[in-house]
């Protein structure tokens, strides 16, 4: 049982989880059981790819329903920009899951309990938890808590900025493979530099650096858009 | 109301769809509602969006249960096994979905009802409409009859051979980043011919044809994996 979890769950998303084997699981990597040996420990990465599958199907439905005028190129998008690793890293530590999780040590004195990947991966298997738990409908209620919310307060609203703006004139004339690779990731945990290369039928059009991955995008987004419109 | 689609629905797989306007939409390609300005038409698009993110939960959620020893790595890749185009296409026919789509005349002349693309759309489509009108528990019932005895007949096995290996083989020393790229794809609709690159870290290693693109895939990870072992 891990300290503390439990009444954080209770207190302040009103949810108590019936098989605490399950919650232990999805709060615990693979370093805390490989030093665990004899504990027959599990940790949570298969449930986090079920709590991915649930996470995405609770998103799609809710914007689906939301916004019923919405193609379906920008509800793929919206969905983009809400089920990623910085938002689920961002909800991650909001909802203070950092504290509690299971970590070798090692990972701890490597700063894994920062990593966006891991903070990433932990929210999507407390989600895959909760779902084997208890089904779908406190998934959504808690999604109402944690992440509907940043809808109205405007969170998602830059990625319909420079990616989709290049998205479409890039394919003014027909469709284009966009890719977005990540050149480096520099920096210590609390202040890594991402920096990422935006390349158009696999011609690279732009750098872009910032403080997360999809900050870098979207100045690479930018940089490409500046030199496509001074190419016409 | 689509012809006689009510009618397979029920004598087939034993559902009858509540909302008819919802089924009709599923069944309707954009084509057709150009066609047809005046009627209000809806096209699939939409409803495919959540119908896709239906069946990944569907799917993640059975072999999660049914392989419980099963890793992360291995689930992932048995999921993309059986929801990917190829799969789709193959169950819409073997529904005998394709005889059903509502398509513009330029669209049926181009043959579109046999690609494998629009095929895939209208299975998803159709699994959103089903999880619309009667949520997830007939669209369980459904897969039982058309997905998952795939998986005793050896229908997803072929994914777990080259693609796997070359997979196993090339990341010994770490992570690399392995891409499968259609090159070409030629020939009439009932005998496409697909040409598939694979790269490691961006060189190419190997080619594949095949008549469907996982077969390109899995004969160019094949070639790959050949290249490779002649160089150890």
């Amino acid at each position: 049982m891990i300290q503390g979890l439990n009444e954080l769950l209770k207190k302040r998303f009103h949810i108590t989880i019936h098989n605490q084997d399950l919650l232990d699981e999805a709060f615990t990597q693979a370093s805390y059981v490989n030093e665990h040996p004899n504990q027959n420990l599990k940790f949570y990465e298969r449930i986090e790819f079920l709590g991915d599958a649930v996470m995405q199907l609770v998103v799609s439905e809710y914007i689906y329903k939301r916004y019923p005028k919405l193609p379906q190129g920008r509800l793929t998008r919206l969905r983009a920009a809400m089920v990623n690793e910085d938002s689920f890293a961002s909800f991650a530590r909001e909802c203070t899951f950092d504290k509690y999780i299971r970590l070798g040590k090692g990972e701890e004195k490597a700063h894994a309990r920062e990593r966006d990947s891991l903070l990433c991966d932990i929210f999507e298997s407390f989600i895959g938890a909760l779902y084997l738990d208890q089904g779908v409908e406190p998934v959504i209620a808690f999604s109402h808590q944690v992440i509907f919310p940043k809808l109205d307060e405007g969170r998602f609203d830059e990625f319909f900025d420079h990616k989709t703006e290049l998205q479409e004139v890039a394919q003014q004339n027909g469709p284009v493979a966009i890719d977005y690779e990540l050149v480096s990731e520099d920096g210590p945990n609390n202040d890594r530099a991402f920096k990422v290369a935006v390349t158009i039928d696999g011609k690279e059009l732009g750098i872009g650096e910032g403080h997360s991955k999809k900050h870098a995008e979207q100045v690479a987004a930018k940089a490409a858009l500046n030199k496509l419109q001074a190419n016409n």
